[in-house]
């Protein structure tokens, strides 16, 4: 069955407003964060099956949710025929045979990186989807590398593929973790950390990358034992294009994560908690600067859909979560002395009754 | 038949998960955000009817919203059996009638300001309200100063409470808008731009506004016909602290919306597209800073949500829409040269089978 | 005898090559800090005589600067033989005589704000001079307003007469101290702190001010007894500008001096301690923005008068007081070892011999 | 005879106000702007000589300088009885010979880098002023690595010596040009350019340079034929410290020159044109900011070294240079307005004469 025969039934149960039925495999920090988005802040989706080795912990989790399920078996999970896709949030070495059961039937998956354990599993998954694309036109298997949906690297890549900057020549990247949980080694931070600037310079500069080089500074006193910790990572990729990437897990201090990319017209850098800074040449001279919000919608746009969501929220609770008349009352009085005063030249009281 | 009454019936027709049916009133540019809004971004919500007096525009914005009808009169879109909220975004003048018919029928509200038109019908809604919350203990009228749902003025309004600036004595406020339809007048400025600054204030400083200035600076060459612009708004708060407004809303530019508080122990600027600018003292002098996002969750969260909702859309479309399953295969070859490139201390060449 | 009597016969005594022969009267702080000024960064100035009524502090100044005497009179000090031009640093109570006696030699006079205690006397000045410049083409009086000269106000004022934000409309000042010296009243607020933003307004404006309007917000409890704290200012020029000051002198915090001039076709705001921050239209929407640094001329410009000032001083005390040859000889066996690592493309190690 | 014994004599000429006698050696771009800086804004010094193998350069220097004379041969112009202390600004090959000439004559000398041409020779010159200093007690040969002296980077010095980042680890960097003569080649780049960023390794970090590694990604379209542009260079510190520089020579843009060290507690950045950034944990998580200007001598004594600077040249010339006494008179009298509308509360006009 696939997901263009699953998608219709679904709809045939409640016509075109059927939420998506998501199953979510594996429910730690990250899939737990998966359900309360599919449930809570995500519209067309709701979460009707979880699973995960630690039974207790899926109880739980699907106790919050209303009309959702515990699968104990992920398998089982993906062919429950109250679900029409799949969220795969488990740890690493179940993400072959979980995707590859989710291609199998057909059914869409978003699957947290890594996509499986090594290259040639993972070559093998390309493959499977493959032939199932070739049969249906669809595909089916996304990969979690989110950094693609931040806003920030978003107009970053726009401009670099607008050709805004000119031809990319390097890529400045930091990763700056403040801590890293035990257990955690200097290979695995390659594999988990900087995993993520290997996605970023794909998706940025859209080739492949040719070649890497690690090297080991002095390490932090704070680093784990046996960790090396920062790391330099050199990666060149198949146009000659140099990323380097700062990977420091154990700053102590924050999360950051920065890249600059440096092309022959000019240069822009995000991950400041300042949006996106770019130097470019300007009538007077080469100019740094961040765009000015251009309206309204882009500077409340996300303050509405707070807004909406929480008197959603509360509404279905029966109250309100912001606001009330006496807000509209307290304005309307001041904006009426407002106008007085605009008419008169003058200083005007505010006349409001007691509350 | 109250909301409280509402609710469970909607449970009953589809238990616990059944989402919050939202009438919206007036499809204006406002009106039809909302909709999207409710539609494509809000979780556990459904805009099942809308009503516009120009009902092409609300047969236009019906028909994208699957299971949505028009219902042209708004009371009766407010009476509407299958409408458990409503959203009030019709022009100004209405307002007190339809938010007076929800209080009347104990239906949750959302009114776009101004909440009415003048001071004394605005606190005939508060009265009428205040009577329905004696009754039930539930409060329903939320007024849509979304501004106070912005995390910079969340952020800016938690600094103030907390009492990290201390006691606040001034705010400056800057809100510049590119231009203004035809027909904006001065008085229009202070009761629909203007008014979003005497909300911030009593929302940052827990106090009423006491007294408005209006001074009239010469005015831009842009400023349409009649139009003084900008203005200088001077409000006094009951508490004797003095805000400031720049209202400039022909500037040809952008959207600034400027915020500074300045109190005993520092000031906090935000509106810079550099979120919350703090002044405060510190070991070594006094220090401007921002805050550096703690942890991924800050940093990414939002990302994940844009991930989960477009891949959600797409999963229902039939298909994806990010990164695929050949990203995942190309981030794992990486990795391994990057594993072996740190064992070995050397440049490590990339082996990737051809796409 | 008038100043271009005096110069040459300075020259005559030692070419043209003779410094400027200079009298500072009042050397408390601000004074004190000319004579060093005069004495050990300026080119072309010595000082000759030092005057102040506190004798002991006068002779310790001299003290350190060679070849300087003091003379307690003023009067005296300003018809001192080797005196060519005076600095007034004296209290403000004594500046009106001690500039019309150098007036009245035609002796060049640098004056400390105020000119004078109040409008009649300064404008007495005003026509003292202006009947000298009548009879000599030449100008004698200069006041000390030196923000004209910080690099952040030369530049907003370039740009604000150079039309790049379209016609100024409106001033936003906020000037901050941390903490005023006992004695200080709300009205020497006005007269010592807010004329800076007064002289600021003229100076970027180019017009008068027309009206004064001071209102008296809520103040700190820093506030010394009796002072109102902080003050907002609004200035009216003749144009119909409006400025407005915050003028705040007991923040606990720092010294700030911000200042935006906001027109028809952008704003610029300085001291932020980010140069000049200008918002302006771009091709791709509007953008906040700094000047890159255009040359090294002006990123280091600085670096090398702090340079070789030091190393004069240094020299003249027989030593150095910088980078020596080792570092020399240290960077160009780190560069002999960068050509190699160029060539070969291999990591290349420095050979260093022990220093 | 010594710079010791040069400069009593020169202190019998003129007693010890007298001026350090300065010879530039080679007036290019570099010995010119030496010239300028030492004879206008420099104080206790004068250019008594200049040498250029460019003779008509050199009268054209000289011609602008009173009291200034050229000396063709430089050695000579080195042992000029009128010559206390040299600056080098010759061609880097002459420089060798120049310097051992001064150390010969006991001559302070001010050497442009490069010291010499390659690392013997400095080693040479080294071990010549190590045989006078043991003698002397005196050093006599400062090389010209400007950066020292540019307040960020003493301030970013002070930051890591003080501990302020914990141990230094990593060391990023950025030195962008806009663009470089014909004829610099990639060799060049590395002697001239990427040497300044070995001198700030050694500064900052206190410690040699062990290795170095050149890499060589995709170059921009800029760059002239054979120039291998942006390189990046990593330099290894013998205490395992790693340096990384983006060397780009023809940005097409500004001058660029960024440096970040980033410690075990924190990090710091400069070159952003914002002064210091830092990144240090804070009370309530992580704080990235920028001092705020302390005092009115940090906000304004450049300000103040300029405004008297530029008086003392005009009032050499017979003028003033700034604000003058009519600028006094209308401060006095919007300042006197402003008192009295303190006073009464009310807006007041200003009363000024006609101009």
């Amino acid at each position: 069955m696939t997901a263009a025969e699953v998608l219709p039934a679904a709809a045939a149960a409640g016509p075109d407003t059927a939420d998506l039925r998501v199953a979510v495999l594996g429910v730690g920090l990250m899939g737990a964060d998966h359900v309360a988005r599919l449930s809570r802040r995500v519209s067309g989706a709701r979460v009707t099956v979880v699973s995960d080795a630690a039974t207790d912990r899926a109880d739980q989790v699907a106790a919050e949710v209303p009309g959702c399920r515990v699968v104990p078996d992920p398998l089982a999970a993906i062919a429950d025929p109250e679900v029409d896709a799949v969220v795969v949030a488990s740890p690493g070495r179940f993400h072959e045979e979980q995707v590859l059961a989710c291609i199998e039937r057909g059914t869409p998956v978003l699957c947290e990186k890594p996509l499986t354990m090594d290259a040639d599993s993972s070559l093998a998954v390309v493959r499977a989807e493959d032939a199932h694309t070739a049969r249906t036109g669809r595909r089916l298997v996304q990969v979690g590398f989110m950094r693609r949906f931040d806003p920030e690297y978003a107009a970053l890549r726009e401009l670099v593929a607008s050709g805004g900057l000119g031809e990319p020549l390097l890529v400045h990247c930091a990763h700056r973790n403040p801590a890293v949980p035990a257990g955690v080694t200097t290979e695995s931070v390659v594999n988990d950390s900087v995993v993520h600037e290997v996605d970023v310079a794909r998706f940025l500069l859209g080739e492949e990358i040719a070649a890497v080089t690690v090297l080991r500074p002095r390490s932090t006193r704070r680093a784990a034992e046996g960790l090396s910790d920062p790391l330099v990572v050199l990666l060149e990729t198949t146009g000659g294009r140099l990323v380097d990437v700062e990977c420091f897990v154990s700053t102590g201090l924050a999360y950051e994560v920065r890249t600059e990319v440096v092309g022959e017209d000019g240069s822009a850098l995000i991950g400041l908690d300042a949006g996106l800074v770019r130097q470019q040449a300007g009538p007077g001279g080469a100019v740094r600067g961040t765009a000015v919000t251009p309206g309204f919608r882009e500077r409340f746009g996300r303050a509405y859909d707070v807004e909406v969501q929480r008197w959603v929220d509360a509404a279905r609770r029966g109250g309100i979560d912001g606001p009330g008349a006496w807000d509209g009352y307290a304005a309307q009085a001041v904006c009426a002395a407002g106008v007085e005063a605009l008419r008169t030249g003058r200083r005007t009281e505010v006349r409001m009754e007691e509350r």
